[in-house]
Parts: structure tokens; C-alpha cells; sequence
């Protein structure tokens, strides 16, 4: 494991001076190296050639390492640069890239990148999400709940349950439990409590259903939620108590009751032409005449072809993007991101996200703009649009596949760790740095089932996966209860995975809830997990790791080691060179270790404190 | 070796019923499995989500071998879908990309995918290409010759030399040796003796340097090659004699002689449009006012921010490209493709080209359209553009750099046999089939040194490395003169690999010359060669394999095993089941043989005759 390697090179202050630098600048890159080399270049791809620079040998004042650096300057030439490095030896020559060393000239994807004039929300790497869904995480006023048959939605009466009562089929997005803004706000003391410093609030805009995904209003909170009123107070809150909160916009769609579908369904034309209508031949194929979500009647797609709709949601002065920035939140989760589009379909994804950052930004300098995309995010993630995006594909999805032994939809897999590493390492590798640091790391959400339950209530399990969540590139983030212990009743995802938060202690794994505190601690301390490089050491069938490691301008490396494994039994390890320190045990470790990988292990070397 | 494989599907008409049929129609898909799967589903990405659909086991009427087949309906929703096979076990569940088969789920990349309408070249897969540099290949024609201080070129007078004179530094660009049109039509009776069945002609418009990549008019045959009476007489006898032939256009930048660049520098306004001029901050830092082809003051870079230049060369009724195509060429190859831009860069490249394509098809429906993309060219081979590449980054460096143990600029490489596979394995599974098929693949060319002298005038490496070439998926092209062992008298690429073709059979390797013309036939004779998938079987440091499959409607699969090895010593190999027929030799071979590889095998199986 960790067998030393024998040349670096990554986004952190000794081998890339700044990040962001604008384009027309240049920055300077160091690579080091271990090798007898004879020459080292750097390549860089300009007007689809590869140009060599010349890469000079230099001393690192305070650095007694082994090994030589070499340094260059890397012209800023266009918004996104690919370069690599050369390294030549005697009877050889060796490419560096995001891939690592190899003899062959490897394709452009997986060269390095150095982003022009990119702003990166760097709030976010020092963040630790907590994601709530309002109307299970806790009632803080009963006087604004919904009233049994309140209203009817989707041809019934609307549907009230009491809290704690268990989740059932027929209220999956009828029933409501009451939750609501006040009570975030009341919970804030539990929540830094646990350590984490940021949320994720699902919509809370006017809403017929629990989810409030089909949203009638975005210019207010729904007033089950507590209003307006609520949301200032809030964000009062949150914010005095350093934590950050992030909304979730529903842009692809809006619910049927949005007064824009409304006045397009009555004939207005400038609303008519921010939907998508079949014509007569598409009318016999599909029930619906409009283009819709998964043909759902009630979430019509709203058609960006209108710039209308992109001025109105996305882009505008007064839009719903920068309306509720201004108003103090401090990013946005983009729900479906990937489907955004024109024409009823994805097209002009990239650019309508692209208009999203840039009014996003035009409000708030380091707004956190991130997109669900369930699927590979990869082509959207050039550092133009979305900082970056939901890791389900690249993270959440396979590694607890790797854990539980099955997909989130329970289909049997036999993942192994080595097939998982190699897809991990390959999403990370291809991403922009700023991006990859920016990703949205989870085991579960409101729209998967919850982990504990895939893990089948192995709680040891649990704690593993959570040590590489907490531990991963990107910005992690927990689902409202995992950390006591929440998990569901049944099989399936929604509406189980949504049970209400109980706040009878007496219900609570507090040994769980005290690691799950403790792993958040190391997180939040560790400019190595924050910023760091990610390295995949250690692969096999059932136990796998990973080296994050953040290297000084001096040379100096902080790095944190996660290791996991999904079986019970002990493996023996060497650990690299020098001590490690348990930084959940205060251990110090060194050489040969049996180690019990079941509840995943963090060590650290170098840290500067 | 060749253990099998599980799962199948590719684009041959087993499992793909039809290529390239329009958008809005469905295709039907299949897949073969010898895994006792419980279910199977295509997936299918739309609108940037994965849809499942239901795939039947169906039976093949004429096959009987082991496992099942299913069948499903992909709907062609676009101009390039990406899909993919999922295989669900009792216990587990994979799926099927072009990547092979896997747990996990692969980033879209790797995917397969289907291109809604694509017209290919078909022409081009079966065709062996053969490369001509006119002035080095045959002088039909004396009178035509340029004089010895003819015109000035570059600031002094332009040279000759004799055929058959060692190439000199001096007349790098400077000395002609007098090859023409007529020289290349009195030579077809011995390249159809040869067997290939295609041409590409470096440049053949008006120009003053050897090379001619530096055009004066783009309308007319350079006169010292015969001029445009020649090229009617030589395109008349070539498509006679069942020859197709290709130009090659230089569309990034003109000669400095050229009538457009002259008007722009005396300062007409549309003409200056077409190029790119520098402000007064940056020819602080420039020696040229203008954009140039690596600052060469001779070689202009167009600006197609400039519509007329769009319209003269590319995409107007009357372009270049749409001119020599009605008189007769049969495709582009197109210089330094990577670079053509806007503004002085290769923004909008890849729009340029498939405006390009576009008018190269409206023109000649089979026009075969490839660029010269020496690096690598994935972003630009999505279908819409180029039909293909030069393959240099996917096949001809790194075979070459393998073969060699040294890269093209004579730098030493250690690259092994599992590296070279894998990085040609990645580079070919990410292109749409019929872009893989069209790629353009080549051991060496006019712009790099020759392959006998990299490999140290050893021929029997070089017969190995042609079997490959001539075995790999996409279109082979010799360089004119290796098939008889012609070389190069000192390290370098230009002007060392540009010597004039011997016509003295004395000089020839008579030998080498009949195992290339026995190559070439097996190649032209060979569906699975021309059209068939790409799959690789051996892979160690010294020896190489991969297997070209072609799967008929039937079931019936036709396979070509190309092997070939760097070492001299014989390896022991295990063939795959059944009989292998040498097709050089026409031996049966089974079971396990000890093979010489050093001059590379090809066994075939299946084969309809």
C-alpha cells in the first residue's frame, strides 16, 4: 500500500502557485520528482498542438526531502488549459498527468487542467452539509401545519400525519407532518452541536405536495413553512451562527398550478411559448399535450428556446435565482440539472447553467451553485457552469453498491473494491480541481434509500462508509437522521427514505451520533480533507483507501489516510513511511499494522498543528 | 489468450440491424450472453436520463451455438445516443458498454452509441490507402520540371536536385526533384500490381516550396506538376483503373504569395477580414503583425470570423473543397485539422468542420473527409464533423514508439505491450463506430521519420508492425516506398523521410515488397478487417494481440487474430477454440502452437469463402 511515487504534481500551493489566475496571465508549476531525470518539460495543449516550456531545476528554500523540483510558468492562454509534464531519463521518458506516469502520450481528458479566472466557493471545502427535507425534520410551530383536506391535490383531499408516524404508501407526497422553518431555526443548537456548518434546505417555495418539488409560487416560502417571515428569521439565525444555507431550485419544471403554466394553459402566448406543446402527429403518440417531467401531468418542462423563462427562473436582475441570493441565501442545489434545456429536451444544458452561475455570481460573489445529476456529470463539469454537481455517480452511488452488495434500487451487485477505486479515481481525475473539490459528496438523500437501510442496520458499516464520505474530494454531506441512526421501514426509496427526525433522545444511537460528531471534527480541521489531493493506496475485493494530501508552498505535505473495509475480519497493512496518527483514537501508529477495517480509519501525517 | 468473452454486442449487423438510420426511427439492438442471466434491459440516455427498456430473448434462425440472444427497440432520439446493456444474475448485475462489462456504472463515454443518420464513407474501410509526396514519388514528365533558380523562395533561389540524390539539409523546402501527375499515372500499373486502392496526394495547387503547404492558388494544379490538364488525365486513368484518390487541403493558413493575403496586406478591408492582425500591445510581443502556422512568416493563419473565408474555402457552392470534388477527387485529407479557427486560435473548430462536411457531401455523397489531428482528436470525432483522423495519437505513434523503443522525435520509451493496448483500447472504444472504422492509420508519413529507420532498418520488425497496421480498425496507408524497404539517411523527420522513390527494382527489397502485397491482399479480402470490431487479446510486454470480428445476421461470426511480437524469440500461445487458417501461409493451425511473432501472424476463422 502507498509504495512511494516517484513524481507529484497537483493543484496545491508547492506545484501550482494560484488557482483562478485570469487568462492572458501566467502561473507557475512545480513538479517533483524522484527519478534520475536528464529533462523535464512542461506540454501544454494551445491551438490544438502540444507547445514544450522549459522546466527549470530549482531548491525549495525550506524543503530537505529527497528528490529534485523543477519548475515552469504555464501561460493562461485560454479559459481551460491542458498541460502535462515530460520527465526524461536516460533510456526513457515518462508522462505526468491527472492519470499519473505513463509511457504513452495519454488522451487530452486526462491531462491536467488550470481553470482561467475561475471563482471557486471555497466556503463550500470547508463545509460539512447537513441536508434537510422541511417537512419531516421538525415542527417548530403547529399553528402554520396543513389541515387534513386542507386543499385537494392531484384529485384527493390533502393528507396529515402525526409525527413519528410511520411512513405509508398512500401519503407518499400527500401526507404532511408538519415540519417547517422554525423548526430548523429551533434545532440550530443541535446542529452545531454535530459539527456541521451548512445546509441544504429541499424546496420550500408555495407547494401543494410534502415534497414541494411542483412549486405554485417561487416568490415566497409556503406559508406552511412558516412564510417569508420564517425565512428571514432563518437566515438571521443561520448565519449568526456561522452556518450557511443552500435552497433547492426547481428549474426544469414548475408545478401546474405556477400562475405562468395557468395563463398558458388559458392562451396567453408569452406564456404559451415558455412550455413545450406537442403538435397533432407527437398528440397521438403521448396523452399529455405539453412535454412534462417523466410525462407527470403536474410538473410541465419549462422551455428555455423562451428567453422569457431563462430571464424570468435563471438570469434576470429579478430573477428567482438572484431574488433569493439577495435575500441571504448562500447558494442553490439545482433539482435535475441535467435536464434543463430547450425544445422539450437537454439541449443548450451547458449554457443556460453557464447563465445561471454568471447571474448567480452578479449577486453574491461566492454563491455555491450545485446540480443534481443523478448520472455522469462529466460533460457539464468544465468549470464555465455548475461549480459542480451531485456525486452520485462518481462517489455516493458506487460506493455504498460496494458496502450494501447492491444497487439503490436493490438489484444484487458483486462491485469489488478494485473495480470501484478505478471508477472513482477515473470521474475524479477528468474534473477541473476547483470542481472536484466542489463536489456534492452523499450516502443518501431524499431520493434514495437511506444507507443504514442498504447496509441492513450494520451500523459498524455505516460508520465506514461515513469515514469515506467525510473523508472524499468534494463537500460531504448527511442526511437529515443518519447520524442517530435513522433509517426506513421498508424496500424502495421514496416515500420511505423520508421519515420524520425524532427528538426523543431515548430513540437515538448516541454512540453513532458521537462518531459521526468526531469524524465531522477531523473534517473540519484538516486542510488536507478540505483542499487535498485525492490518491487512490489501497484496492481489493473488500477493503479500500485513499491518500488526501495538501503540500505547502515549502513542500512541506499534510495527509490524511481513509481506510474502509466491508468485512468484519482483519487485514494487516504497511502503512507508509514515518508515524500516522489515529485522528479519531489520538494513536500513533507506525509500520505493520493489523488494523480492523470494519469501522474505517483516518490517519494523519504532517499536520501542521 | 482470447478467453471468452461473456456478453457481446457491436455494431455489426448481429447485433446492430442497421448503421446510421435517420433520427425519429427506432434500430433493433442485440446482445449475445453465455451467463445464466434472469433479465436483460437496454438503457438508453435521454434527455440526460437513463431510460430502461425491455429486451426480449429472441432465437437466430441459422445459429445454434451456446447462450441466449435478446433483442430490444432503441429509439433514435437524437443525433448521437449513447446506450448501454444491463445483465441481471441471480446474484448480481453487470453492465455491457464499449468498455466491456463491468459492476459498476461507466461515465457515458464509454458507453455505446449509435449516430442518427451518419452517411460513412464505406468506401474508405475498403480501401488500402497509399500516401504520395509528388515530388519524390515519380517524374513522368521532365519538361514540366522546375529550372535551378527558377524563382526565389524564402529570399533566395529555388534549387534542384536529381532523382535519386541524397536528401540535404539545404534543400529542405528549397530542392525539387521533379515528380509530377504524369509520374503517378505512368506508376498505377504498379500500384494496382501492389494492390492498394487508394490515393492521397500531398498538396498539388500552386506553390513554391517542395511541400506545397504553402498555397498560391488554391484553383489550379501547381504547373511543375503538369498542371490541371494532368490532374483531369491522372484522375481519368486512376478511377480507371478502380483507384479512388484524395487531396489534401490546407485550409488553416494560405502561402504568403496567395492573392488574398497580398490584397490584405495593401489593405482591402473583406480581405483583411480573413486574417488575423495583432494590436499595437501585442506586436509588442510578436515579430508578425499577423497570426501565422507557428509564426512562419510565409504561411498566413485564416480567420473564419470571416464568413468569405469560409465561403471560399470550405462550405460555398464554389469552395475549394466543393471544386476539386466535382473534378473528380474523392475526399480531403485535411492539413493541421486541429488548428482551423477563429480569431487566431481553433475556436469554432469543430463547426468549421462540419461546415465543411456538409458542403464536401452536398458535393460527392462519399466523400471521405479526414483530418490531420496529430494529437489527440476525440472532441473532434463526435460524427457531425470528420469523418475520421489521421490516427497518429492512437495507433501509429504509439505502435511505433513500442515497436521502436523510441518516440517519433528519436526520445527513448520503455512503453510496454500492456500499456500500448490499453491506450489504444481507450483511444478506440470512445469513437462511434463508423468514425472508428474511417480512422486514418498510418506507420509513418511525409511529417515523420520512416518506419524502416525507427526500427533500425530491421525488416522483419517492420513486416510485423505492417500486419498490425494492416490488420487494425480503420482505413491503413503506406507511405510510398516502405513496401520496398525505401528508408532515410540520418535521424529526423523532414527533410530525411522525403527521399525520392528508387525506380531501379535493383534497389528494392523484392522480398519485403511481396509479403506487403500478400498483406494487403488478405486485408482487402477480409470483412472482419474492413468493417469488423476491435477487441484485444494479448497483451504483455513484448507481444501484442487483437481479434477483428464481423457477426453476421446469422450468428455466424468471421474473425482475423493479428499477433505480433517486438522480441525474436518464440512465445508458447494457446489459440481459442477451434481451427485458425494462417491467411499468409494458408496453415491450419489448433490448441496451443509455439509462434515466431517477430514478423506478425494473421489467423482467420469463419471466414464466408
Amino acid at each position: 500500500m502507498l509504495s512511494p511515487i516517484p513524481a507529484r504534481h497537483d493543484h496545491t500551493p508547492a506545484y501550482t502557485a494560484a488557482l483562478g489566475l485570469p487568462q492572458g496571465e501566467s502561473v507557475t508549476l512545480r513538479v517533483w520528482t524522484g527519478l534520475p531525470v536528464t529533462g523535464v518539460s512542461l506540454k501544454v495543449v494551445r491551438v490544438g498542438e502540444i507547445e514544450y516550456l522549459p522546466a527549470e531545476a530549482v531548491t525549495l528554500p525550506n524543503w530537505s526531502g529527497e528528490g529534485q523540483w523543477f519548475e515552469a510558468r504555464l501561460p493562461i492562454h485560454a479559459g481551460r488549459v491542458r498541460y502535462a509534464w515530460e520527465l526524461r531519463l536516460p533510456d526513457d521518458h515518462l508522462n505526468l498527468t491527472a492519470a499519473g506516469l505513463t509511457h504513452g502520450r495519454r488522451g487530452f481528458r486526462s491531462w491536467f487542467q488550470y481553470l482561467a479566472g475561475h471563482i471557486a466557493p471555497e466556503w463550500a471545502w470547508q463545509s460539512v452539509f447537513y441536508q434537510i427535507f422541511p417537512d419531516r425534520f421538525r415542527d417548530g410551530d403547529s399553528s402554520n401545519n396543513v389541515r387534513e383536506g386542507e386543499y385537494q391535490y392531484q384529485g384527493r383531499p390533502i393528507e396529515t400525519r402525526p409525527w413519528g408516524a410511520p411512513i405509508d404508501q398512500a401519503g407518499d407526497v400527500h401526507a404532511h407532518y408538519g415540519g417547517d422553518l422554525r423548526g430548523i431555526q429551533d434545532a440550530l443548537p443541535y446542529l452545531t452541536d454535530l459539527g456541521v456548518n451548512a445546509l441544504w434546505l429541499t424546496p420550500i417555495f408555495v407547494s401543494p405536495s410534502n415534497h414541494r418539488y411542483d412549486i405554485s409560487d417561487y416568490r415566497h416560502v409556503d406559508p406552511h413553512l412558516g412564510g417569508d417571515a420564517a425565512f428571514d428569521d432563518l437566515i438571521g439565525a443561520v448565519h449568526a451562527a456561522n452556518l450557511k444555507i443552500v435552497l433547492d431550485g426547481v428549474f426544469n419544471h414548475v408545478g401546474n398550478e405556477h400562475a405562468l403554466f395557468q395563463a398558458a394553459l388559458a392562451g396567453a402566448e408569452r406564456e404559451r411559448a415558455m412550455f413545450t406543446w406537442r403538435d397533432e402527429q407527437e398528440k397521438t403518440q403521448h396523452e399529455l399535450p405539453y412535454h412534462a417531467f417523466f410525462d407527470v401531468p403536474t410538473l410541465p418542462k419549462l422551455d428555455y428556446l423562451s428567453g422569457d423563462a431563462e430571464q424570468e427562473f435563471l438570469a434576470g436582475e429579478q430573477s428567482v435565482v438572484r431574488q433569493w441570493l439577495r435575500r441571504g441565501a448562500d447558494g442553490w442545489r439545482l433539482d435535475v440539472a441535467h435536464m434543463i434545456g430547450k425544445g422539450g429536451t437537454d439541449e443548450g444544458n451547458l449554457d443556460l447553467h453557464r447563465s445561471l452561475k454568471r447571474a448567480a455570481r452578479a449577486e453574491k460573489r461566492d454563491a455555491y451553485v450545485f446540480g443534481e445529476r443523478f448520472f455522469d456529470p462529466e460533460a457539464a463539469l468544465d468549470g464555465s457552469g455548475e461549480d459542480g454537481a451531485m456525486n452520485y455517480h462518481g462517489f455516493g452511488l458506487p460506493l455504498m453498491q460496494w458496502f450494501s452488495g447492491h444497487s439503490y434500487t436493490f438489484t444484487p451487485s458483486r462491485l469489488g473494491g478494485e473495480e470501484l477505486c478505478a471508477l472513482l479515481a477515473d470521474t475524479y481525475h477528468a474534473l477541473p480541481p476547483q470542481v472536484a473539490l466542489s463536489m456534492f459528496n452523499l450516502l443518501d438523500s431524499h431520493d434514495i434509500p437511506r444507507a443504514l437501510f442498504r447496509l441492513g442496520g450494520d451500523t459498524r458499516k455505516l460508520r465506514a462508509a461515513l469515514t469515506l464520505l467525510l473523508a472524499y474530494a468534494g463537500v460531504p454531506c448527511l442526511y437529515y437522521g443518519t447520524e442517530i441512526g435513522l433509517s426506513q421501514a421498508q424496500e424502495g426509496a421514496m416515500p420511505w427514505c423520508r421519515e420524520s427526525m425524532p427528538w426523543n433522545e431515548a430513540e437515538w444511537d448516541t454512540e453513532l451520533r458521537a462518531e459521526v460528531q468526531q469524524l465531522i471534527k477531523v473534517r473540519r480541521n484538516a486542510l488536507a480533507l478540505q483542499q487535498g489531493h485525492l490518491r487512490f493506496v489501497l484496492q481489493t475485493p473488500d477493503a479500500v483507501g485513499f491518500v488526501r494530501e495538501y503540500t505547502a508552498g515549502s513542500g512541506h505535505a499534510e495527509r490524511v489516510l481513509a481506510l474502509a473495509s466491508r468485512t468484519p475480519e482483519a487485514i494487516m497493512l504497511t502503512l507508509p513511511q514515518g508515524d500516522w496518527t489515529d485522528l479519531l483514537s489520538g494513536e500513533v501508529l507506525r509500520g505493520q499494522v493489523s488494523l480492523d477495517l470494519s469501522t474505517g480509519r483516518l490517519l494523519g501525517q504532517g499536520q501542521a498543528d
